[in-house]
């Protein structure tokens, strides 16, 4: 089969790879309708991560179970599934208080690549969903997002205890930050305040519920979100960026006792003092994605949300260096890779 | 009046300094019945923290009210009061929702001094709880300790989600810690492991409800809780201290999806991606001691706490500087002084 590797920074090459078998007995084999780039598979693309390459890339896939090892009890080949980019039982008791990406066995789906035509899948019962059938085409690009920036941007919200009531402010306007914004629509924000340059991701986060858009950034940033709040800081406020600067703007614009859902992967140094005086809530992490899931595909299923419209570029699998590419360059918020 | 000064690293001294008077309308003076040294006095103490000395030091205080300024309603003279290292209003939106400690008008009573025999403190209504009546002199040193060490603990507790069935880890053995375990213990914690070294600490906080006792530290002290807590690290993670590397213990030492609740001053860098990947939910700052005040008044008042065991040296005012070179020393758990 064809898959995505990185080789070294700014590199990435299609190339033929064995076709994935059955490992373990919880494995599940599924050939890919579609996966995707990541923001944070431009992390190690910018030569900010360390890239030990060729490595294969991707951890975002929805797909059709091909075959299941002997083990799998729930997900059945013919069916249509989605997973998080990490594996895990969903048994264990870490699963059951909802932190799947914590899972005591968990397993990294990034290691294995899933910008190929088959991924192998483990622990194929606790990490797959099915729909209720195999879905349109146009439902597509939503269920993928479902993978992981819709889930992503949701436990960033869910992170920050939005709410009825509460004034909302989203730093970083990429997809899992726009996908927050949905997220905290749905929650029942009042108020949702998003930080963005960015014309095209503006109009998309106006549509997903936002009700402010700022421009500025960092201390100025802050202090806009103060100025629209009394001088307070907003309720909650979600972080989707990761650096030093974007998580120190997030809480700086959160008012005492406030909630910061940070899911961004954070990278850098945070000033010990400024968190404490800020006296905020800071929650998040890699996303329990599994944890929100059979929601999720209800609603998209039902038609209620529509997250699929972040992926602003479609291309084939082996165009893959485009894609990212124009991601890196932010020609695209998203880029969608059919295999 | 007497006022203990620092006025260099390690360098106190008691001198005599203007009886303070009446400045704002909500102002009231109180004669000092009793006042003691903090753990975070040592900061400045030891140098870690800049002193720009003669500096007045103290802000942990009760006492009696000795007058008011005319716009103090529920504040009276002759009042045995206790407050908080804050001075706060108590009415802004930000102490309704329980945050006085960053309340909109705060005053830092640590820059009045209250290591002295008369203090001034700001917004006396907002600020002051009086208890039902003039306690006698044995319920003295745990008014005291309400006035910040208890209510600090409390609000540890709190933050860090400590209720019915849940294992706690305490990281610090100082007072705010060991009133940690005693906070734990009330909110209804199951199993409440202390990391201590020091055999009279260990003693008081199995005496306040201490289940289990550590003396690891760092790295292989969060090993030995994650052994007592089939691997998965404690649900409640009390953080008493300050430290880069105390605050890691803590992170390490909670279960993914676990509460931190840290409320020893944080100094230093804290790395993100370990905060990030830990999966904990981590809050704390200056405690709100003032929200807590109204029911650890009433709880000692009944003589269902005793907090003031962690006076374990008690020095006229005069002798403070040796007050503070024993708990420096870790001679003493915490002084208090008697005007």
């Amino acid at each position: 089969m064809r898959g995505v590797f990185l080789h070294a920074p700014g590199d990435i090459r299609v190339e033929h790879r064995p076709d994935p078998t059955i490992v373990e007995p919880t494995d599940a084999i599924i050939r890919l309708s579609a996966t995707c780039v990541c923001g944070s598979d431009l992390w190690p693309y910018r030569g900010i991560e360390t890239v030990d390459g060729p490595a294969p890339m991707g951890h975002e896939y929805v797909g059709i179970v091909e075959a299941v090892g002997p083990a799998v009890t729930t997900i059945k080949p013919g069916q249509f599934v989605i997973g998080s980019f990490f594996a895990s039982d969903n048994t264990c008791e870490i699963c059951r208080a909802g932190y799947q990406t914590s899972c005591l066995h968990r397993e990294l789906i990034g290691a294995i690549g899933t910008q190929a035509e088959l991924a192998r899948i483990p622990l194929a019962d606790g990490t797959l969903v099915a729909t209720p059938d195999v879905p349109p085409d146009d439902l597509i690009p939503s269920f993928l997002a479902a993978s992981d920036v819709l889930g992503t941007g949701w436990f960033g919200a869910v992170a920050a205890e939005v709410g009825p009531g509460k004034t909302v402010a989203v730093v970083g306007d990429g997809a899992v930050g726009l996908l927050g914004v949905m997220a905290a629509k749905r929650l029942g924000a009042e108020r949702i305040i998003v930080m963005s340059r960015h014309a095209p991701r503006q109009k998309l986060a106006l549509e997903f519920g936002a009700t402010d858009i700022i421009e500025e950034r960092g201390d100025e940033g802050a202090a806009r979100i103060k100025d629209l709040t009394n001088g307070l800081g907003a309720h909650s406020v979600i972080e989707a960026v990761g650096t030093r600067e974007s998580m120190m703007q997030a809480v700086h614009a959160t008012r005492p006792g406030g909630h910061i859902g940070y899911v961004g992967v954070t990278h850098g140094e945070l000033p010990g003092d400024q968190l404490f005086f800020s006296h905020t809530h800071l929650h998040g992490g890699p996303a329990p994605v599994r944890r929100f899931l059979p929601e999720l595909i209800d609603l998209i299923w039902n038609g209620e949300i529509d997250p699929g419209k972040v992926f602003d570029l479609t291309l084939p699998l082996d165009e893959a260096a485009e894609g990212y590419r124009a991601m890196d360059e932010r020609r695209a918020i998203k880029t969608l890779l059919r295999p």
